[in-house]
């Protein structure tokens, strides 16, 4: 019945964060999203979207540019290398937590 | 890059008490865990895990019985089958934002 105790980090484990890093890190490392598409896809408030993706910018875990186009200021989001690998290893540890119960399961 | 938004459980997605429920996930239908050797595997205060086992418990997730064991109190704790079920559709919901970024990296 061991489940171990793997580290979940506890600024992607927030639901809409995990959401928002799971989007970036199927990106190729130089793609971006913006910011309207992905309020769109999260179905979360401009100001929602805006808290949590200054947290994960405060943690190095995504990079955040505006630039214009055309008369339009937009916000373009990617995730850092940083970003990248403190995601990987969160999905690591939620799979040994929901595995270990599993594997339990079967013993 | 869809991923899809599945509702995570916020009673449950909360590290301590997904580490809660995957524990008692593991265990027979009648067994029962001990709280000593609960807040020991996951290294936690006994406040800590009282407050996180208080909140399982007002969902329904989780039933909590107190009885004698020769002139000690202890305290036994196990999933209701509303926890099992919210347990199991929480883990779908994860699997379906991890797995979502994978196979978006394959795309």
């Amino acid at each position: 019945m061991e489940i171990g105790m793997p580290e979940l980090d506890r600024v992607i484990h927030e639901p809409v964060r995990l959401r928002i890093m799971a989007c970036l890190d199927t990106l190729e490392p130089k793609e971006q999203v913006d910011f309207v598409y992905l309020r769109d896809l999260l179905e979360v408030t401009d100001g929602n979207l805006g808290a949590h993706l200054q947290e994960l910018e405060e943690a190095g875990y995504i990079g955040v540019k505006k630039r214009f186009v055309g008369r339009k200021p937009r916000t373009f989001i990617s995730a850092t290398t940083k970003g990248r690998a403190a995601f990987g290893e969160h999905v690591e540890a939620l799979r040994e937590i929901i595995e270990g119960g599993e594997a339990g399961k079967k013993g």
